[in-house]
């Protein structure tokens, strides 16, 4: 939104109460690549602040941030999602920590009632804990699970890694899995490793750079990836989903056969060249 | 290079002797897109027919196809590649069905002997048989296998799916593992599941078209998969990679999460569409 009005000439000030920029979508490191995009682009953003007031009358005239006033024409919130639940539970189904709860068909409480979408609890692939997934996606995906079990074919909605990816001007921003953040917050121990690269190869006009973190469990299995380069970072992020997904190791992944010819790859792909630094802080 | 002149100005005739493009790489029904595009670019293309002679004294004159005449200025010969073993020869290295023995660790017949590269047989992923991979990949790849193990770190170069991805003109084409022609020669039972669909949401500009071609065998697990589109095919080439490697089964790569944001792919990601196909299929 921020970079769409700037686009359109408008001023903008961004204000983030957390200490980056996409908190819940990337890595304070990885968000500061999109943060420094932005204010080069001519966005201002202020972060670890709240929103503390907004002014005016008839119409807005400013808002107020750390009792500073910034003259404003128009304020857009965008404070989270919250699941619609109202209807579930006037019906009298089982409500979770979250949101309603549901089986792997998609199943409330009450047999013959299907919830999907961002108003139901699913599973973290990782961590196995509840939590909730408010993508499109998803919906699609659990759409197409409950319409089958209703219809009498049995289907299962698997646990959510929350895979998402992002477009902001030249940026594109993907993530799946585990960040760092939500491992240390959860103390699960993690080996990371990290790639910059470029989209093409080096002599090849039109490439882009890429920078990856790649996040691996004790084991040495890949439990999550971040990505933000200037093209071709939504399909690696979904090849990350399906390692996440069937447990490969940074062995693996830095021996992974990666297909290349110069105008949309490199010889060294970036997603092992993150496996092998990773690799090297397993070896210890 | 049939495009490459092309585009710099030359009437340019391709004289394939196989009944299809791009023959070891691509079936005959996904070769038919790049045919056709190429045609519609302003190449002539024969099938079937090998050239039969270069026809001139001092220079080239034309070339005969099939009793007939066609003038030409240059003549360029794509035949193929062969191993160069002799120098392994010499040495006396054992040499294979197809090139030079190695082992895991890429150690020839003679032990303090490595080798890598266009010139060693490796091993098929599917099938399990010695196959040829000459790509600058699987050199590199070789390269630091051979490395490791001359340094005294343990290292093992994998069996090979030769993923390969090229771009000709506004087409990407990718494939990897076995194809449909390559499993009829072989006799492999297998499902096929195809997906048409675009690499952006339908209402977002700059999208184009994407043809997906996945091979499954009778367990249903992916062994191969061809792509031909206008962007966005290397990486997902890369991802099937992975799932082959893994044994990816077709639901679960038809329930997978894809990540989705309309500037970068579509809600129903066309991979996930084409593993729906062959599940129908594979569950009769």
């Amino acid at each position: 939104m921020a970079y769409g009005l700037k686009c359109r000439g408008l001023d903008v000030l961004v204000i983030e109460m957390a200490p980056q920029v996409l908190p819940r979508f990337l890595d304070p490191d990885m968000a500061e690549i999109v943060q420094k995009y932005l204010e080069r682009e001519g966005i201002k953003i202020i972060l670890s602040k709240p929103l503390e007031k907004i002014v005016g009358k008839e119409r807005v005239e400013a808002v107020c941030v750390d009792g500073k006033l910034y003259d404003a024409d128009m304020v857009i919130m965008a404070t989270g999602v919250r699941p619609n639940i109202e209807l579930a539970k006037k019906a009298g189904c089982k409500i979770g920590r979250f949101a309603i709860e549901v089986n792997e068909k998609m199943q409330t409480s009450i047999p013959n009632i299907y919830a999907v979408g961002d108003c139901v609890e699913v599973v973290d692939f990782i961590t196995g804990e509840k939590t909730l997934s408010p993508f499109g996606t998803t919906a699609v995906r659990q759409g197409k699970v409950a319409g089958k079990n209703i219809a009498g074919v049995e289907a299962k909605f698997y646990p959510v890694l929350n895979s998402a990816v992002s477009k902001i001007g030249e940026l594109e921003i993907g993530g799946t899995g585990l960040t760092a953040f939500s491992a240390n917050l959860k103390r699960i121990p993690i080996v990371i490793g990290r790639a910059k690269a470029l989209t093409r190869a080096r002599y090849y006009p039109g490439g882009k750079e890429i920078e990856i973190k790649m996040i691996f469990n004790e084991d040495g299995k890949v439990v999550g990836c971040q990505i933000v380069g200037g093209e071709r970072v939504a399909e690696r992020i979904d090849a990350m989903s399906i390692a996440i997904f069937k447990g490969v190791t940074a062995d693996e992944l830095a021996n992974m056969e990666f297909c290349y010819a110069p105008p949309v790859s490199m010889v060294h792909e970036p997603l092992s060249l993150a496996a092998e630094d990773a690799l090297k802080k397993l070896e210890k």
